[in-house]
């Protein structure tokens, strides 16, 4: 089993010599800028399911890189003027910063398109489907958002953060070829990532559930889903201790 | 064979009945505002070509839904201010003038993956990776557009205009399981729509083509191009005569 940081390694060396489109031309740039820097833990994720599951890690790559693309999309486009308008993204200018409005919008479009054309390396649809159905979902959690008024918090994150943390183990199920009959603990697992996610980062920025609830409430909130996260690891007969380093050091970032 | 008449309608009547992601929400409403007032000529193409080749046009529904779909996110985004900065579109306000930019800008990303997820209903990966294919071209001469200077206006078309359009017939053809060592004339065929399409455009709009070329010459463009799409027709052992009625009237329409 590899540890957590193995399977970052393993992301970036994957993404540095991923070969883009050619007819996107120097467009590639600007996605390339968008897409580094990134914690990778969508990948980090998918690849130790996928392992979990019996599989090498590597044939799960694909799978991995599609998640952080739409990740980086969804980044790029939230950047935007139109939408967040944050100068700055992962400690540099932003994407409409550095190539303009334009550039960056292409960018995010190429990002999702480029998404997809990994998902469909795959010899079935069902990991392309999943990606199709997350994104749309997560798209449905920014509309909440900038439309939302007051709006369920949980019910906002469930979409725009949830739907592509539990893509991220629902990919690896398909690449693994685990059996539907199969799928259940795996992705009530997959289901409290999402939201164990956004609490920690909530409570280390200091917004969102550690501003609406105070942070000890938040930090609470998160040992509850680490805890129902692990829950779901115990229900299924695999070596899932990778998996359950990564809820842990989670859990252990707001303490 | 139905006409493109009956063709129009089948796509009409199929996106009226198409139903959106649920979590999508109130975000639908921009998208089948998109969506609506297009002429449908990608749908068309990609039915005809599918019932010249064998299948039932509805069959090909959810491809020729998906390449519309594709189409209408590229004009939400194109008509944004980042890129043309378009306040109408079909005669209309653009989604951005009604919907706000925000919105307009998840509309689009919410078409592109729809159409992923239609693409996706078929049982191979073949279609949703042509049109993968086709729409990373088709960004790539949306990229060349705004930032060519002065590009090939061919090398442009081909990809902003042509991508799509090659991919309507490519689509049909997974669609109905044309052996892919029949594929040549067909796509020879598709080939040449998306010029034939764009060099019509200028000539009516009196701009691109006919503006650097002159009208008369822009015309005769046209003309060659129509002639190359029925000659790779001809080479077709089906019956194809919807197709070169499309084709016929893409020229006329030039006179």
């Amino acid at each position: 089993m590899q540890a957590p940081d193995a399977l970052v390694d393993l992301t970036e060396q994957y993404l540095d010599r991923l070969e883009l489109t050619p007819e996107l031309g120097a467009q590639q740039e600007s996605m390339r800028y968008a897409l580094a820097g990134g914690k990778r833990i969508r990948a980090v994720i998918c690849l130790a399911t996928a392992e979990a599951a019996g599989v090498a890690p590597e044939r799960a790559l694909p799978a991995a890189g599609a998640l952080e693309l739409v990740h980086a999309f969804s980044l790029v486009h939230d950047d935007l003027p139109a939408l967040d308008n944050d100068d700055e993204r992962r400690g540099r200018p932003s994407a409409h910063i550095a190539f303009g409005e334009g550039v960056a919008l292409l960018a995010g479009d190429a990002l999702l398109a480029e998404a997809f054309r990994l998902a469909l390396t795959y010899p079935t649809t069902a990991p392309a489907r999943e990606l199709a159905d997350a994104t749309l979902g997560m798209i449905g959690g920014q509309f909440l958002d900038i439309t939302g008024g007051d709006t369920d918090l949980a019910q906002l994150h469930r979409l725009k953060t949830g739907r592509l943390f539990a893509a991220s183990v629902g990919l690896a199920l398909w690449v693994a070829d685990v059996p539907e009959a199969e799928h259940g603990p795996w992705r009530a697992f997959g289901e409290e990532l999402g939201m164990l996610f956004q609490v920690v980062d909530d409570v280390l920025d200091g917004d969102g559930y550690a501003a609406r609830l105070g942070a000890d409430v938040a930090r609470q909130l998160a040992r509850e889903a680490g805890g129902r996260a692990n829950a779901a690891l115990e229900r299924i007969e695999a070596d899932t201790s990778v998996l359950r380093t990564i809820v842990d050091s989670l859990v252990i970032r707001t303490a």
